[in-house]
């Protein structure tokens, strides 16, 4: 991992706006950048943090009227020289400026490779490099908190605080080698052991955040189930017209097709496509059942729905950790003159055609999901690169644990090392080219 | 058109990126930036140009680590105070910075308010406005290059040369009211006539260069037509094909789909569609024949293919200002044994399946759009309004001409007054808040 001699150039912003931003960054950043600018001062001569109003021409060939943010080593993105270059958002002048700077010397940037430059130059952790593009990936508001909290170093720092105690065990050992076992006692096994079951409860607690972390990154996913007709299409549509209502839009900033999704407080509520569930129906291909089977499975909250006039439910396998909300629908239908239905313990009686009992659901939706953790400020591991390296650490740590009383101190000091190791990994202390690869390949060309 | 004297924001890149910019300008966009931002200056007491890197919250609550670029008034786009904060790329931070500072105080930009702003406030002339859309849209490099030269100004020179002289033609004519006809004799009648016919000769010229110039913008438009099966379909792969090997592409610049459309020489050739026209066969539908005669006739060139063993050719009801190409195509297919067959004059011979003979036809092509003028550098008409502007301004022009040796000098002048009114709506000397609204509706959000 040496430091890179070579400047690399991307688009960093998405084309189709009013401008875009090329930048570009390496040791010759400046210097290529004054190859095709001019203005009333060259980049080279202008300090860091200023921003420069001229024009880049190719030859006698302007391209565009630009802005160029000059940054100077180690205060900037990526700790290197760097221009950022703000030009009109035309797709063919980006693409022309990025073949133009190629020409003079830059290297087309490989996906993540500004951020890959800011890890290897020291200006973040590898925790915080992948929460750059958890943040820019956020789309809700929990998601934002957790990717801001890890970027920002606050994660990193707790890791931090596990593996230095770990580390202060693991020397104590090494101590205790150096003047021989005999001679002198330094790690007392009862204090040792508490030590690291203490150490250990930190990382269960990591390890167990990762099922609220996961839901709030990838979303809580919630599957509608219910014989057919029973008004599971006009459930889903009432609960994203909930949302609609909740959320206060500015027009003009996003022309996505609105997905099956529902925001609630912050938290993004992810609606699986059941429609091929049909228990109760022997006709139905095997294919379709499976798929809505699988949907089911894959679920965090299933909301179960049946007919207000006929409750029968259908069973339904569930594991302890998901849950199931029973929704007796269509009680507008409901003859009030007739003997009451008894509705099973728990069910909730609402008509997603009229819309009521609506605001008990979403209690229930906002319930079924613990987010205190994340309103308490505890860390949240959401990252599941990872909650690998702490279930591997968790495992180090369980092996010196269980050899404390027959190991020799060596052997238990090199458990503890292997703890460190995994920690090391998630922050990037420890590294390899091709975990590093990994992860950056899946950024954005210009991050 | 007073200054205007709030305060307006918009995103003003895409969203999709590494980074997003969003935009604020008017007399407290410092101010407001102040309320959500802190670094270790603020923007309020920060010069013009700079770059301060620091953080946006909404009180306690952070929301991004940005980068504020500061331009004080009146050197900055709009001629007012503004900022550019470039935060991450993520659709949900750049909602939240909108969403706040429109609650400390901004308005959110209607589309082109800002480049809307900068002509009322004497930064950019009309033409110079619009040239800023036509760049942001422009996708090759002859529109590029109309682009540029418009917004740089050089289309605006020529117009204000034009109404210069013009305005002296004028002024000469109302000198002679002044004094008497009888007495002094400014304007010699023959001189005049001169004058006249040669500014209305460059308007022609002006008039004439629209052909060009909506080609370039809009592309030109190219008819692939012929009975079925003669290889349409091979022909037009074969010509992007082409292309794919002429130009050179960046790896991670573009992401869109490819439409059909061919760029030679820096110029753009947009095939439509004609897979309808079947002219020998009488039960296709009606709507079909009649779509793709539609097509045809909306073409600047129309490829004519027939089967080069069977050189029999529709005829084809063209106008004179569009080219025919005749394609004998499948070559390939011909017996060498056999006795050749007489092509049509000016008929290409080539094998789309093989290409072969491509060359001669992209020199056709080439040949079929007279670019000269762009070549040359003169001025190229691309808009539409000032393709009308300039037909009002010749009507008035013809006139005066026409009443040169009858109209008393009063009457003429009111004319010649008339030719200028129409120049200058061009550059915006004169203008509506209708024109303007029907204007700048068209940009995109913040620009």
């Amino acid at each position: 991992m040496n430091t890179p001699n070579d400047t690399i150039v991307a688009p960093a912003t998405a084309v189709g706006g009013a401008i875009a931003v090329v930048r570009m960054s390496g040791p010759s950043a400046l210097a290529i950048c004054d190859t095709v600018f001019s203005g009333a001062r060259r980049a080279g001569e202008a300090a860091g943090y200023t921003v420069l109003y001229g024009t880049i021409a190719d030859g006698a060939r302007v391209l565009d009227d630009v802005l160029v943010t000059v940054f100077r080593a180690p205060h900037s993105y990526t700790g290197e020289d760097a221009v950022e270059i703000s030009c009109h958002g035309s797709r063919y002048i980006v693409r022309e400026l990025l073949a133009l700077l190629v020409r003079r010397g830059a290297r087309m940037a490989t996906p993540g490779e500004f951020t890959s430059r800011a890890f290897l130059g020291g200006k973040l952790d590898l925790s915080q490099a992948e929460a750059v593009a958890d943040l820019i990936a956020s789309g809700s508001r929990a998601a934002h908190t957790l990717a801001t909290d890890q970027m920002r170093g606050g994660y990193s720092a707790e890791l931090e605080t596990l593996r230095g105690e770990l580390l202060r065990l693991a020397s104590l050992l090494e101590l205790e080698l150096d003047f021989g076992e005999e001679e002198v006692e330094f790690a007392d096994r009862t204090e040792l052991r508490a030590a690291m079951e203490r150490i250990g409860a930190k990382i269960d607690r990591l390890i167990d955040s990762f099922a609220l972390g996961n839901a709030i990154k990838e979303g809580v996913a919630v599957a509608i189930v219910g014989r057919p007709n029973v008004g599971k299409s006009t459930l889903l549509n009432r609960l994203l017209n909930e949302e609609r209502a909740l959320v206060s839009e500015i027009p003009g900033t996003t022309r996505d097709p609105i997905e099956a999704t529902l925001n609630l407080d912050g938290i993004l509520y992810r609606f699986i496509d059941t429609a091929g569930l049909r228990t109760t129906d022997d006709t139905v291909e095997r294919m379709g059942i499976e798929r809505a089977y699988a949907s089911v499975a894959r679920a965090q909250i299933v909301l179960q729905v049946f007919d207000a006039a006929d409750p029968a439910i259908e069973p339904l396998d569930l594991r302890p950790d998901q849950c199931r909300i029973l929704i007796a629908n269509k009680i507008d239908r409901m003859d009030p003159a007739a003997a009451p239905v008894s509705l099973p313990d728990g069910a909730l009686p609402l008509s997603a055609r009229e819309g009521r009992g609506m605001e008990p659901l979403l209690e229930r939706l906002r319930a079924a999901v613990d987010a205190s953790a994340l309103d308490d400020g505890r860390t949240i591991v959401s990252n599941s690169r990872h909650y690998e390296a702490l279930h591997h650490a968790r495992t180090a740590l369980d092996d010196a644990l269980g050899g404390l009383e027959t190991l020799p101190s060596d052997l238990l000091g090199e458990e503890i090392r292997q703890a460190i190791f995994h920690l090391g990994t998630i922050t990037g202390e420890i590294t390899t080219d091709e975990v590093l690869g990994q992860i950056f390949s899946k950024f954005c060309i210009g991050k």
